[in-house]
């Protein structure tokens, strides 16, 4: 097993006033939602992997326990099915001293991942180092394969069913909105949630129409360029109401914080 | 005209290492070519602007700052005819007490530039505010118009036939290389160079064949996505010996720099 982490006690000050109350609900209003935090890595050429699939190191040590401390600050983290695919994580919290684990979530609409007894993220929780995910789809809960179910049950996660929109007029996928996602996140009690990626889920959440959802952006930056035909990190096209391109999203009360070689970014959406 | 500006004492101290020596020729062996800088502006998704031709607002106005105090520390400053003729740039420095004023470069191999007394690079000059452009083409000189000879000669600027390599087997357009280019100015005695852009320049000056010849990268990142379809800064795909994808380039002896909303991140790539 992977050996424990520690994160600099002046860097976590340093993050404290981006991340959810410590005390949750001791400071802030109820809200119908989490507090949901974006964070994830790219390159100078803002790209999160060489290829699709590909797993590739970009940021180093100091970033890698900043992510396992932001993990320790939030009830839950969130990824994409094709991260899941491709990386095979564990989803734990390694940061020494933490006092909970966070929850995964994964958005995983057509059930594409058959939970399997070697999959990192349960043999981890096997060790008692982790938890099973709680796997988003589309389907109802009795379309779901007894098999998958009983894997995942077995270790603690769980299938939920999540409304869909209504497929577009070109007949599209059914599609999740961040909304209800967190709608159901709420239900379940998980008061914060760090989404981590990849990049579908960055990049729609960074469009306009979500920025409203979100109340803290992390984005760490290493000072590489992968080049071209890279996974990038970047919001679809934003018009303004004469056809004009226009920035699609701009972070507002930035800091920045070089860690080692890397920098981390933080600012928020909603203003 | 527009104002002079300045550049906080604190800010140009930390950016002293990554510059070439203010005293030319005092601590350094000579060198057969110029000191070249790369320095450039991006956003998040590593867009220097939202569509070919449109000049964007990326960086704060100490970012804009810094760039005519890094103008004020060398001999010449360079450009492509891409950014010339989309943003009709006066290439001057307006640092307040700036010692002397940099030499524009254009790199216009098929001379797409045609000098008119109403472009601002020229005006700055008649006004005693710049000099005007050494301009790098592929054609003998009495091959360039007199017409164009004759504007850009009276305001103290000139062509300058640059060699080219053979047209590849696919019969494409001959270009210059940056050896080429650097022995050019070194010729004209230009011993510092700060390449400005704009995205073809900088992405063929980031691909590792040219590493060696660059001493300083000084990079300004805003905290803002432009979104898909911009004009982007990612070097050509760079595969090992076995096929496979590997970072095209990674800046070594790294700093990181916030100003204002935006971070500097300074480096080199020959490390």
């Amino acid at each position: 097993m992977a050996e424990e982490l520690t994160f600099p006690s002046e860097w976590a000050t340093s993050l404290e006033p981006r991340l959810p109350p410590s005390q949750p609900g001791s400071s802030i209003a109820p809200t119908s939602r989490p507090f949901v935090t974006l964070t994830f890595a790219t390159s100078l050429d803002s790209a999160l992997s060489l290829a699709p699939g590909v797993r590739t190191r970009l940021s180093g040590p100091a970033s890698k326990s900043m992510t396992h401390y932001l993990r320790s600050r939030h009830d839950a983290i969130l990824i994409g099915i094709g991260t899941m695919l491709a990386d095979d994580p564990a989803l734990n919290c390694r940061l020494a001293g933490a006092a909970s684990l966070p929850r995964p979530i994964l958005v995983d609409p057509t059930l594409m991942w058959e939970p399997r007894w070697e999959d990192k993220v349960l043999e981890v929780q096997r060790a008692g180092k982790g938890l099973a995910p709680y796997v988003l789809c589309a389907k109802q809960l009795d379309e779901v394969p007894s098999g998958h179910r009983d894997v995942l049950e077995k270790h603690g996660g769980k299938f939920i069913s999540c409304p869909t929109s209504e497929p577009g007029v070109d007949g599209g996928q059914r599609r999740f909105s961040w909304a209800d996602i967190l709608q159901v996140l709420h239900k379940e009690n998980l008061a914060s949630v760090m989404i981590e990626g990849g990049g579908q889920i960055i990049n729609s959440l960074l469009h306009p129409s979500n920025h409203q959802l979100i109340d803290s952006v992390i984005v760490t930056i290493a000072p590489v360029w992968l080049g071209r035909g890279s996974v990038t990190v970047s919001p679809d096209r934003v018009q303004d109401e004469h056809g004009t391109a226009v920035p699609a999203a701009r972070l507002s009360d930035v800091s920045w914080h070089p860690m080692g070689e890397d920098v981390v970014l933080c600012g928020g959406l909603q203003g």
